[in-house]
């Protein structure tokens, strides 16, 4: 049994949706119509050994916790607004480590934190709840047609990278590191990409190969994406030369980019590229079935994405 | 450092509210206006090892997590509605289960679970975060005047004397032993307290002698609670008995009875025992200055409750 096996399970324990609920469990944030308004709510959770180990300091944790959850948001072209923020932490220091890293990144994605729950645990936990605003029409994973291109803001492969530093202990590549601890959500394009009406839209948590996976799915396509158009980073390079590993394949598996992954008409695209100031890179094409990666014309096998699970 | 200074620290580093945010942390639930509507927010964490132990199942875990939050909305006086769960469980079998009890619990306090987040943890962590609706005002502990009676809804100190039957591996007090497990929030009471509009209202998490404390500082008064007059059933006086334990001192510091603590005037009060159908039974009354703890005439000295760092 997997992340998706349990998932798939829980949702014959679901009651019938009441008429407030939109968009239900399944998507980046569920999206509830509360008043006049539409409002996407999401959690997401941080686990010490799992998610991160040592070389992640409190504030880079709580912080993180806060900017996983707006990128949720943005993917559905939402605002971030409110957060709730649970904490477990082996000492009152470290919980105050953490809500000053979630201080910070309510100041800097302008979330506004309601409260939420301090206790004591072994292994630092912490899970945030989000609540945002949507003004345009939310967007789905399931909203992909035949036709579409597949494209990405920034870049792949950068938090991987950076974890892999992180993880052998290298000196440098500050800038790496830094995108893996403190994650950059696109809110600013997701809500720009909302208006426009793209197609479908997700954010890049667990990595593109497994991301557009449940892209396809939920809209009933295929794809082709191409790793050799994928936006990797000079230093990215360098590091995954340092190390033998495949730059290609660690931007399309890596995961935690937090990017968006969009998918829309040409043209819709590159009006969003002229809107927003993050890069939006074409990387594929949506089909009619199977998921297909290569690498210019070679077929590229077995890449998978993150299961929690595993 | 105990719990209560780090969210004394915190208090410092919270931005501005916006002006949706009719009440911030500090009471059981943040109140948000969206949209024509008034909602409570709120969030609690359990942790394997802190909050339970190998005598809780997971399904037990997943349907107390959801338990404990509509209790914090209960304590406003709205209706519990959504919740989001985040689970950290060391297999997917385990995580299942908790679902399980988080589904049981959704159905038996019509609360609809918008989704959430699934990893993997050596330690069962479960947070949940709720959405309630409020139609009368919120009720919040600020509220208390000089003069009001303080009342308790239920009875106290059942989940304590649960708590010590599983600890000790007790045979029988199985109605104790489901009394902690699967709390009983007072959503009933609490929103027929809010529209008779009392003083204040907090939820029984921390034990009494704790959460009344709470009511007093935010509304600026003391109290006289008598010991004699909690609600104690025959049962919790029997567990106690046989562990040597003072059922009084139990059930005024013992914990996480999740019934409801109001402050009101006696007539209010006496409408509200009318109108509910659970027990609602005065303990005391709300003074000028001091926390004044006794047994008849008899002062009773050093009652705490719980510190989540202690």
């Amino acid at each position: 049994m997997n992340e998706f096996d349990v998932i798939e399970r829980l949702s014959g324990l679901l009651p019938p949706a009441p008429p407030e609920v939109l968009v239900p469990i399944g998507d980046d944030c569920a999206v509830l119509r509360l008043g006049g308004g539409t409002w996407a709510a999401a959690s997401d959770m941080l686990v010490s050994g799992r998610h991160f180990k040592g070389w992640a300091d409190p504030a880079d944790v709580g912080y993180k916790a806060v900017a996983v959850n707006v990128s949720d948001v943005a993917a559905m072209g939402g605002t971030p607004r409110f957060v709730l923020v649970s904490g477990a932490a082996p000492d009152p220091e470290t919980a105050l480590g953490v809500f000053e890293g979630v201080a910070e990144a309510c100041g800097k994605f302008g979330v506004y934190p309601l409260g939420g729950d301090t206790t004591s645990a072994d292994a630092l936990t912490v899970d945030v709840a989000i609540l945002g605003e949507i003004e345009a029409s939310p967007v789905l994973r399931s909203g992909a047609r035949i036709g579409d291109l597949l494209a990405v803001t920034g870049e792949l492969g950068a938090s991987v990278a950076g974890l892999l530093a992180l993880e052998e202990g290298m000196d440098g590549f500050e800038r790496l590191k830094a995108r893996h601890l403190r994650p950059r959500p696109r809110v600013e394009a997701g809500r720009a990409a909302a208006w426009l009406g793209v197609g479908a839209m997700i954010d890049l948590s667990d990595g593109l190969a497994s991301d557009v996976r449940h892209v396809c799915e939920r809209s009933g396509v295929g794809c082709r994406v191409d790793l050799d158009l994928l936006p990797v980073s000079d230093d990215t390079r360098e590091l995954a030369a340092s190390l033998g590993r495949d730059p290609g394949v660690l931007a399309a598996t890596g995961g935690e980019d937090y990017e968006l992954l969009v998918s829309a008409p040409e043209q819709v695209l590159r009006t969003l590229s002229e809107t927003v100031e993050v890069p939006v890179t074409v990387v594929g094409e949506v089909t009619r079935s199977d998921m297909d990666f290569r690498r210019g014309e070679d077929v590229v096998e077995d890449l998978s994405g993150w299961d929690h699970f595993e």
